[in-house]
């Protein structure tokens, strides 16, 4: 009899990969970090040091948080329903001033913890002193791509954005075999980074075969300030200083027009939806239906927590499959498996890291999900993916497996504790409560 | 020492009254079905029979469902992403041919166990069967108002309409002095029902000083077809019948313009909005944030769970402070408290139960939910309005009192067996499995 290290079973599989397959009473086995067989319950002659029993629930890939800025789980609920230049001002500035490592590296872990018991198990974060947010990463076990922000301002990390891209390039080095940790070149945005910073970006990302990842046509605010500083939109300016490729990962797309559309497909650009973030900030709404009907990978992300404020991406699925429908005023538009597509496979395709996650699939690493089913909201069930992206919140996955490592079991995190991490998170609030809008 | 039925001590009272209040360290007494006292813990001298430890968290009224078809329960992912009448043609109006009363029964107290489950209190119902809806809600002890949907063709339960009123006027009877359930008149739209039944029903209402509820100006499809009946928009048809008033709650209001929301200020109407069904059916968007600046009470219901697709009133807040935000593209519009507010207070108010419940006051019934906080993703807590609105979600809720009767402790519902209802819900949907588009 073969024994696994770890075996799912009794629930219903949703792979994710390319035959969207329903396996039900399907069985997961796992060896080390990887999937190696997936089979019906019935066929289980199987052993494994730890059998999993999913008690009839779901179990799919893990979720693929594709951009956010984890440490600022630290700023939920600090400032909201502000215009956006109050807010950043008067709250999100000064709070981000007293930032250091320490910070970046508990909003971390807070996150991680957050997003693992979501369902999260790969998340792309953009913010400042990144090396704590692999590290922290690192040992909550989550998988994650990172990447230091750049900007032609000072940084409270590496200062003048010489160093800025000196520092990206060691954290390229420094986990580049890492089994969960990868990086990407991160410049902020086309309004706070000079075409230069973004060719010089763009050559370190293309030398080391990384992403390079940028925040895009956000708010009309940009627009305008593009339009007047180079006569272009974001995309047509982004063209022409040859920066856009298959490894362009554009966060937000919120307006763009047509053209740039076109511009995103031709070059195999990859974009993000950030739809709550960009509800709440009343900054727009972007045109995901047309960008995936034209082709574009779509992948997506909860933005940081001062703006959503949670990092649950099964709400965040929630809320792009009915915001999209209200947009276009077509309740057909991003139906469930679309937008669950989003939040996995197409997610881990953006990040360019569909070799190895986003899906269930023999060969892949094992990122998986188990959602506990047996609840008054997911009862009847007639469809397995009305209930994930409609009915089903973050707390109930009862399990996640990341690169194989069992990290949280029946909602126990089982290799960091979790009170630590928030009474770590609550001491490290309260340099910031003179500053909170909520007195 | 004097001794109460029930204290919940060591949490954050947000009273959600006129001051709306906020109470660090708060306590609570309840004596009977009422809210007898509301002091600082720490001038606690008292006993009770039952002392429930908030451990931190948020104590706040129970939450109010303004409109929901509770029973639909089971019909949760039946049928989804599809356009409006393939959906009702195809699926809904097929699989309620089959309803009979044991359906309404049983999906109600499906729906009663997740209203419980995630913070509601009191919810208000239209659907078939009306009476088995308040035997179900009595059971679990949930606080409604509820009324049979009446229209001009014949009704599975009644029949004729004549009967329907009937079966109105026995209803308003039969449940007059109980403590839980009220009843309203509840005539289904105004392209459903001709004048002369929506005098009729109003009539009804003003006999027994009863709301009056009715779906208003829901799709688009509905402004065409009143103006080609009647050569009116929704509301000046319902104002040329006269049975405007401060009794008349009007559901959705999607597609009113300013003459119509002046008219519902003029007579006092009360209107309910459903953000999400709105959003999944792409009915389109309700002007809420004018309605309130206009003075018009507005409640939140979560709508059936055909539509939405679950009744989670936590995320139907945070769904509603982000939609009104994008569709003014105004970031300051439905705050935190004001969508509270909306969920509790002005949702009671809209359905004249605010002498009752909604708030957290001496005199009041108590209903009265505890948020536990002590999680990742409600970490740390600088605006506890924000975290309810923005980052809670319905199985946050720990704790339910309603009536005075505690219903739910550490999340186990105490009066009614949750996997009996659950077993229960399952086979009852065995028959709507042909229907269901999900093969």
């Amino acid at each position: 009899m073969y024994s696994f290290d770890i075996i799912i079973k009794n629930g219903t599989i949703l792979t994710m990969d390319s035959k969207c397959s329903v396996l039900k009473r399907g069985l997961v086995c796992i060896e080390g970090d990887t999937i190696s067989h997936i089979c019906s319950d019935d066929e289980n002659t199987f052993e494994a040091d730890k059998i999993i029993n999913a008690k009839g629930g779901l179990i799919l890939p893990g979720l693929v948080n594709a951009h956010t800025h984890a440490a600022m789980s630290l700023f939920r609920g600090l400032a909201d329903d502000l215009p956006l230049m109050e807010w950043l001002n008067n709250y999100i500035f000064p709070a981000e001033s007293r930032m250091d490592a320490d910070f970046v590296f508990t909003g971390t872990l807070l996150a991680c913890a957050e997003m693992i018991m979501s369902g999260t198990t790969t998340f792309c974060d953009m913010y400042l002193f990144e090396d704590e947010v692999a590290k922290a990463a690192r040992l909550t076990g989550m998988r994650c791509l990172v990447g230091e922000v750049l900007y032609d301002f000072l940084s409270p990390n590496y200062g003048p954005i010489e160093k800025g891209l000196a520092y990206t390039e060691e954290l390229i080095k420094k986990w580049q075999d890492d089994p969960l940790v990868s990086i990407a070149v991160e410049p902020h945005a086309t309004y706070t980074c000079s075409p230069d910073l973004l060719q010089a970006a763009n050559k370190l990302a293309l030398e080391y075969n990384v992403p390079l990842i940028i925040h895009v046509a956000e708010t009309k605010s940009e627009i305008s300030e593009i339009r007047k500083k180079y006569n272009k939109r974001p995309f047509e300016h982004l063209e022409s200083l040859g920066v856009l490729g298959p490894h362009f990962i554009a966060d937000h797309c919120v307006h763009i027009d047509e053209s740039e559309i076109k511009r995103m497909v031709e070059h195999g650009v990859k974009a993000v939806d950030n739809p709550e973030s960009n509800m709440k900030l009343a900054s727009g709404i972007s045109p995901v239906s047309e960008l995936i009907a034209s082709g574009v990978t779509v992948g997506l992300g909860t933005d940081g927590c001062a703006s959503n404020n949670n990092l649950d991406l099964f709400t965040e699925m929630d809320t792009a499959a009915k915001l999209h429908k209200i947009e276009t005023m077509d309740p057909t538009v991003l139906d469930a498996v679309t937008v669950l597509k989003m939040a996995t496979i197409e997610g881990a395709k953006a990040l360019g890291l569909e070799d190895i996650t986003g899906s269930i699939e023999v060969g892949k690493k094992a990122d998986i999900i188990i959602v506990d089913t047996n609840k008054p909201h997911l009862t009847p069930m007639y469809n397995p993916y009305s209930h994930i992206v409609y009915a089903a919140r973050g707390n109930d996955v009862s399990h996640s497996i990341i690169n194989g490592q069992l990290v949280m079991e029946d909602r126990k995190l089982l290799i960091v504790d979790v009170d630590e991490i928030m009474s770590r998170a609550r001491n490290k609030s309260k340099q910031f409560q003179d500053i909170a809008r909520f007195k």
